[in-house]
């Protein structure tokens, strides 16, 4: 019995899921069952398409959908997060495969599985060795920009297959000229199924739910029909194309023979050469995927007052990409329209991720025939309007309005994007925002600190109407004192010194300098060093903890350690006091 | 007449060196002129060493000595930063000289003008454009680093020119090895010339000193006597060799050969190729030049209250580049030994360079002939002897004491410059002590703070006895909020308010947060929301200025604006008036 008891209360530990179910109680199954169905609605279709933007044949596609979810089901820590293949992934792999492979079919193929491993394998060491922390250097911005630089490439490359032009891989801006050039070669029937299809998921989004919502029905249906319509214009035109025989009557491209049946689990992929061309690729990949689930991981997980653990996710999505490996597909992540499905309809917890890939498990199975005459165009519709929403000008907009320096990480990202590739834009978006990062910290803002009349409060003197003694100078520096910024430091110090000739004692507030470096010691050392040689002594006040601890052993410590105050204001008073004392003992003469 | 006195004004702006002469007077004439013949004597041996150790021929190592002071003189700020070959450059040069010329004598020359052309650009236009912010990305411990491991690379480079054994070039282990391997080989006669000198030079610098101290001469005098010793080696050992005919009897390795006259100012340089090979040398080449020279600069300068303007230092050490280019001479900078003579003899102005250079200058012209029996093993102990002091053992130690990261910087870059070669040691400091600070940005100091017993202060409570309120929870960051530490402040505070269900209040401490970008904006607007939901109301205490600003016209900023107080200690009495008015409502239902 004892036994039984703590297997239930470690298991779920290991096995997120357990717990999940535990305290969700039996009420929350049918939410999950519902949340399951609509979302294997939505998932069928844009599992194909990625898949097909990936270069992979359509199936899979659906593999992606089925055990790796399953994987992170067991092993993931939020409840509503669905695992998949996605657009930005399935684009970085159709990118590194492209040179890779060097139009090998069957290096391709190999290729992704090899991506989806080494990935995998990479997400699952960090998460074991809790190194989460080295995602936190890609930053929003960067993520930001990266991301609608390759919604936009997405969306151009898909052009093609919406009006049914023949174009050579090219980047923005050729495929654009192309465009222009081949214009007249438009394929009518291609272009009809292709507007249609994007007609309608445009007005089933946004429209619909506001008309739905208008004519009262209830929020939760509302969601359940949005969601359906891209399976339905699958159906509704495969049906159409199907009925009018248009590939052979007018020659519209569709997808072909889908093979049936379930994915075998193998582990061919162990033995696969390319693994070190394709390192790099690969750890890119995996790390931006791991990044966008987590981020919306945590925004679903913070609106249910739930809680996402990064280095268990970390595992998680590595299992699931190793399980994407084992059934030959492609790298996957937690996807952002599938993850929203889960959580408007209500899904609460990963029961609805398995009853998902059960349903598409069995469209795999039984239904792939039925997928021969679905329009290429109709696929390149609904990855365009997915892959629209990822357009975030109005967050960049804001961006840029609050920080010009992440607005510059976040266009140049984007840009980069576009115009260098993926994942060299990607690269440096990453080292653009560490040198922004070091730049602002290399030109900290310094402070002289007055009085604000009346208060024991001191501040900014070009700020507020602030008290100053002419024999004291008080500097407030505003960052940790490191060698990209002491020699800053020191210029400022010694310029307003010149400035004030009176000056007897420089008092350096360091209620902001968390952390003194060797080089920063150095310069502090040698400038108390002049300092005492022009006669003007050096105090400290609101040294933070840990730099007193360091300074302590320090010769410079050593000198300053009866100069050394709690705060500001207990300065002052002493300087206040000793000047007293001096006029006092002047008097006596 | 206003012309002239405007002139008078403005023209020691341009050229700093009037203005020393106007400010020093008639009197330091005289200490600059004994301080120019000292500074001289010195510097005929160690620049033909130099240029010698850079694979040049010695007259260059002259010619580095002549005009490129002369350029500093006229431009320099510092008053007795003398400018020069100096070792850990002409290593640098060699080794980049290495690669590019393939064995080519005519490429090598050529290259070493190229790297002084291109350096003295690069820092010029560095210099006009305000960017000596630059270089401060090089810390003090990578620098010291770098240079005790170049000093350890260029003593073992010179080891067979002491003990007369031929070897080909390698790294530090090969040079060993090989050295043990040959050790058979030893050349008597070329090894007693060697460690003569070597022994009068060591003996010559501080045990001499202490001695002529203790038997009484004043401090100036010491210096004129140790610094000439190293000439006084030269010309007795080139005297011996001379007179024994050393090189015919037994085989001694003598300098031979030097070209006698002035160099003739060219501008070929300019057609030359290898532009851009070498580019990537000359940068590093001419940073490390001008960081080594401004930090002796400005610590020279503080012992003397006077001032070093890094932006100047930077055209005035491009100009000095691009004087030595002119000449076809080798990469220059401020040399450490030559600069100490001039502050210990007592020069005031940069007339003391001007002096040198015209008595070098003289001696290109008429001794050159004289140092053809100049033995190698003399040059090399020379050289051996310069640069063993520029490996810091002391200081190695105190900076690992003081900061494990930066200790570990050092380490790296000392044994990486050794193991891996200069370039690759010194790229691999720099990018690893930027990694090291990102990484303790990104693991910031926060503390949950309380308020210290009977005083109006807050301060963490895990160091102090500090009082806390168990429905407020008072989190202090220690550093500003940015991407790479947005996800470990957010953890830090839903782990401490988990820990606390009774919080109804969470108040951020921002004193130290110097900076929110955008990614802490999101994390922050995230976590209010979040809060929130959960019933915990947020509030700010102690915002900066800049960051108030910023924040006013974000979301986040509006919603907290009524909840922002200048300091801890009001928050937390609005705190408490608060809870005393609900109490006294609660009384009266």
């Amino acid at each position: 019995m004892r036994v039984r008891a703590r297997a239930w209360h470690v298991l779920p530990r290991l096995l997120p899921l357990l717990g999940q179910l535990r305290d969700a109680g039996r009420s929350a199954w049918s939410d999950d069952l519902i949340a399951g169905i609509v979302a294997a609605s939505l998932l069928v279709p844009q599992s194909m398409a990625y898949a097909v933007l990936a270069g992979l044949p359509p199936e899979t596609g659906l593999y992606a959908s089925i055990i790796p979810p399953l994987a992170y089901a067991l092993f993931g820590t939020s409840r509503v997060l669905g695992v998949g293949p996605v657009a930005v992934l399935a684009l970085m792999v159709a990118n590194a495969l492209n040179d890779y492979s060097g139009g090998d079919r069957q290096l391709w193929l190999s290729g992704a599985v090899i991506l989806a491993a080494e990935g995998g394998l990479f997400l699952t060491l960090l998460g074991v060795f809790r190194l989460g922390v080295l995602v936190n250097f890609i930053s929003h911005p960067v993520l930001s920009g990266f991301t609608s630089g390759a919604a936009v490439l997405i969306i151009t490359s898909q052009v093609k297959y919406l009006l049914g032009i023949d174009l050579a891989r090219g980047d923005v801006f050729e495929t654009l000229q192309a465009l222009i050039s081949h214009v007249d070669e438009l394929h009518g029937p291609t272009l009809t199924f292709g507007l249609a299809a994007l007609m309608v998921l445009l007005v089933g989004r946004s429209p619909l739910m506001r008309l739905l919502k208008r004519i009262g029905m209830d929020a939760r249906s509302v969601v359940l029909v949005v969601r359906t319509i891209p399976l339905s214009v699958v159906i509704l035109a495969t049906l159409a194309a199907a009925l009018l025989n248009a590939e052979s009557t007018y020659g519209l491209a569709v997808v072909g023979t889908v093979s049936a049946g379930l994915p075998v689990p193998s582990l061919d992929f162990l033995s696969a050469s390319g693994w070190r061309t394709l390192l790099p690729s690969a750890m890119l990949i995996a790390l931006i995927g791991y990044v966008e689930s987590v981020s919306l991981a945590k925004v679903l997980a913070a609106r249910r007052r739930q809680k996402v653990d990064a280095n268990r996710e970390l595992v998680a999505l590595g299992m699931s990409n190793l399980a994407a490996a084992m059934v030959g597909a492609l790298p996957v992540a937690g996807g952002f329209s599938r993850s929203v499905v889960n959580f408007d309809v209500g899904a609460r917890t990963q029961l609805a991720g398995i009853i998902t890939a059960g349903l598409i498990g069995v469209v795999a199975l039984f239904v792939t025939g039925w997928f021969y005459f679905l329009p290429d165009a109709v696929l390149a519709a609904i990855i365009v309007v997915a892959v629209a929403q990822l357009i975030d000008v109005a967050g960049a907009r804001r961006v840029w309005a609050y920080d010009r320096a992440d607005g510059v990480a976040l266009a140049v990202t984007g840009v980069a994007v576009l115009g260098l590739g993926i994942e060299v834009g990607l690269l440096m978006g990453i080292v653009l925002s560490l040198a922004l990062y070091l730049w602002r910290t290399g030109h900290p803002h310094i402070a002289v600190v007055g009085r604000l009349l009346g208060t024991e409060h001191y501040r900014n003197v070009n700020r507020y109407v602030a008290q100053t003694n002419p024999r004291v100078l008080a500097v407030r520096v505003d960052e940790s004192i490191y060698f990209a910024n002491a020699a800053q430091v020191e210029d400022f110090i010694t310029r307003h010194l010149a400035a004030a000739p009176d000056t007897q004692k420089l008092l350096l507030v360091m209620a902001a300098v968390n952390y003194i470096d060797a080089s920063g010691l150095e310069m502090l050392d040698h400038l108390e060093e002049a300092l005492a040689h022009a006669g003007i002594v050096l105090y400290l006040a609101e040294v933070k903890g840990p730099v007193q601890d360091r300074l302590r052993s320090t010769r410079l410590g050593q000198r300053v350690a009866g100069r050394t105050y709690l705060t500001t204001g207990r300065a002052f008073e002493a300087f206040a006091d000793a000047e007293c004392s001096k006029r006092r003992n002047g008097a006596e003469y």
